[in-house]
């Protein structure tokens, strides 16, 4: 893509002010409606190095209020940071609705510079680039719009931009070992980033490849680059987008009401299990720590199915140094203003330790579906979505356990009631208890629907059968064990 | 303290046992309690290593419902985190009003391990200890329960867990280079910590040592002392604090009705001063990148005073890399629960870098003073919980420049008739603007008295004279430029 690129033709001075007068009142327009319409903007600078996307970003910037952006100047990952998946430093820094977010470079400086430096295996780099195109996906299919930036020069020019920068004291520092690296090794990285580009370059993502050799001319080619892809946008952010075919390996699963709940287990039996399994759970800690493998555990369930007494089997084993349980509530405005995933993102375990998530991201399609807080074809495509995420959290290595604790409708009406009677525990029921329990029937039709399309191989469900919560207890410990023991010393 | 400390009896198994299923059940009731009344409490695990901090932290918790606490085990500070101030990584963490934060282990075992290693000088270190004393003070004064327990044993005893943990393979990896030295050093370990404990020891946030030989014993001495502290909390959550007398240099400064508003600056020598303003500060913006220097610079000023506009006259000299602008609007959930500095502290730059501020901390006491929002007792100990917390910025080597940008009241509303006239500028007008301009002498007393009790040597008021716009920003760009020189070479 790169190779094939040839230079646009420059305007003269004149007219490149002119039309950057133009550009420029534009945008002052655009972020009124970007803010209006509440459409998020998520601008991309990549390329050479000394190609001047800082200067052209910060020439950019002076025409957009600073209430309505962020820039992120992304450095090579931080030790924190290469302890979670790829995505996850991305993924937090999103734009809320209505607002642009600018990065300074993105993912693709990164993939390639890890590539070129041979950190990268061909098949990694593969899985990478899927990622990558999932993810922008993922945005662009939640109405963000994407915009890619390529600043492009050439080795001469570059080699001479270096030289000018070392000559002055003050410009020195600008100058990085990888600039320098890269202007030695020009054809080398010239194949790689066309390889990218053209492996990255979607028509709801596409690559704009910028010719910056004369910073005006490169100002303005962003600029109204920028101005028509959000005309674009404005005009789109009502529509909706094509659900497209899971392409995940996906396992049948019964449906909920072909499960009996007749299994029980004796106090005796129970409280011998209790100690055998949180003794094992207890080893296994502590290799998972030292092996640096990431556990990622999530609960559903009814209301009143007792989950919370569940997890606290399983963390009543765990180092507290080593595991965060993250209860999941409706999303406070800055959650909610972003993709509905990411919330879960942020709360994703470091390499080595447990997140047990009480309730989950399959809100998107069980309450977010049923109580109307999103459209059909947001919570339709979200269970693509949602495998896509879960199969993100797989290939960066983590053990994934989802847990489905089930209860028929008169024990939840019991232990209701019994909430209801008891002081202390009156707390843990409200009004919003009781509607739920009134959709029933819906509800079990959406769990099943979700149970279905999100049983993947690498993320199955496992139910656990609650009218006896001791017997639901030891049955998630078991499971908890022995997938963390196929992660260990199984063959993945 | 350490070395005057007497050990308690310990009790019987029996009673040990007994008294801890009390405990537990007390603890169960007030953590509702605790969310009612929304009492955030901080509980802070110190002490030697392998004491059994993490194993007592354990148990505790599984008594508290995962949905009212978390915990937070804090390694040695990541290079991130070194480039901000010593409090940040602490002050981040604090607890939502309701809820349990647990640290394992806090800013002792940081100010303690470095002034052991001789990282600290002598002088640092007390710098350090009034800082930690402000912090304690500050949060206890907002109603906030700090626990600080220290996990004591002896040398003996500390070796032999160490000899017992190396024997094993599982858990060898569970002795840090650290826990050897100290049993090495231990007396030396002995009187540091004792010099903190003493230091650090106040009637709002006591220490309480903990014998932790035997760990059923150490887990009853933990949840007693807790359970104890929350009772005390629980009756206590709706007193007033006595308010602190300030104790930093303060400088006189003119009411807002002496500063003559006429100054004015013609197009001409606007242009000249912008462009050779904007020239100086772009070099001082790489040498303070270069010798990492942090800069605060905090925008406060009537409704349309033209802040906007000034901003971006320093924006646009400097490289969107090393600055970044925070709008402050009123506070989200998430941030109304916990201490009003707390979103402050999240978005304080790194080394280096520059933050500017458009509104600030100041609004406790502005809008939330005049709207009630807060108590009186509350924005009354603002004045000085505000130069304490600029305090602690001017100590970590920033330049703070703080700016009233003054106008009057006609001006006032000429512009915001222009703003409701002109379509694209509708948006920056609201009713509240109105509503608040009802209130101008109100805010004006408010004010006065905000810049009379704040203005500090270390972090004086600069007013801008904003009848005329141009005006304002030269002087703006000036003082920025001024300031900057002097911490660059100016001695401090």
């Amino acid at each position: 893509m790169l190779k094939e690129w040839s230079k646009p033709e420059r305007p003269d001075e004149e007219e490149i002010e002119e039309r950057l007068e133009a550009a420029k009142e534009r945008l002052k327009t655009q972020q009124i409606m970007i803010k209006e319409k509440k459409v998020p903007v998520f601008v991309l600078f990549e390329g050479w190095g000394t190609a001047g996307k800082g200067s052209v970003l910060g020439k950019m910037i002076l025409n957009i209020d600073p209430r309505f952006f962020k820039v992120f100047t992304m450095d090579i990952p931080t030790e924190e940071e290469k302890r979670r998946p790829f995505l996850y430093r991305y993924f937090v820094k999103i734009p809320e609705a209505g607002k642009f977010c600018f990065l300074d470079s993105g993912w693709m400086d990164e993939v390639t510079r890890e590539s070129l430096h041979g950190e990268l295996r061909e098949k990694e780099y593969k899985s990478r680039i899927e990622s990558v195109k999932r993810f922008e996906r993922q945005l662009t299919d939640n109405g963000y719009l994407v915009m890619k930036f390529f600043f492009h020069i050439s080795q001469r020019e570059q080699k001479s931009r270096i030289k000018g920068l070392e000559k002055d004291e003050v410009t020195k520092w600008r100058v990085s070992e990888n600039d320098t690296w890269q202007n030695k090794h020009y054809e080398k990285c010239l194949d790689a980033y066309d390889h990218y580009l053209s492996s990255t370059n979607a028509s709801t993502a596409p690559w704009y490849i910028v010719d910056a050799k004369n910073k005006k001319w490169a100002l303005l080619q962003v600029m109204e680059t920028l101005v028509s892809g959000i005309d674009t946008a404005l005009q789109n952010s009502a529509m909706a987008v094509p659900l497209l075919q899971n392409v995940f390996p996906i396992e049948k699963i019964p449906k909920l009401a072909d499960i009996p709940l007749d299994k029980e287990m004796p106090q005796e039996e129970y409280k011998k299990e209790l100690d055998a399994l949180q003794g094992k759970l207890r080893m296994l800690h502590n290799e998972l720590y030292l092996r640096k493998i990431p556990v990622v555990i999530a609960y559903e369930g009814w209301d009143a199915a007792g989950k919370g007494g569940n997890i606290r089997r399983i963390t009543g084993a765990l180092d507290p140094r080593g595991y965060e349980v993250h209860p999941i509530a409706s999303p406070e405005p800055h959650e909610k203003s972003r993709h509905y995933l990411w919330r879960f993102w942020k709360r994703l375990p470091k390499t080595g330790h447990v997140a047990i998530f009480d309730r989950t991201w399959y809100g998107r399609v069980m309450v977010e579906r049923l109580e109307g807080f999103c459209s059909e074809n947001d919570w339709q495509r979200a269970y693509n979505e949602i495998n896509e995420f879960e199969k993100e959290l797989y290939d960066w290595g983590a053990v994934i356990i989802k847990f489905w604790v089930q209860i028929d409708k008169d024990v939840q009406l019991e232990r209701f009631t019994d909430r209801q009677n008891t002081p202390e525990k009156r707390w843990k029921i409200t009004e919003e208890d009781w509607r739920n329990r009134d959709k029933w029937d819906l509800y079990e039709d959406a769990i099943n629907e979700m149970m279905k399309k999100t049983n993947t191989t690498y993320a199955p469900w496992h139910i656990l059968e609650s009218n006896d919560k001791k017997y639901a207890r030891i049955k998630a410990l078991k499971i908890v064990v022995e997938e963390i023991e196929k992660a260990l010393y199984g063959a993945r």
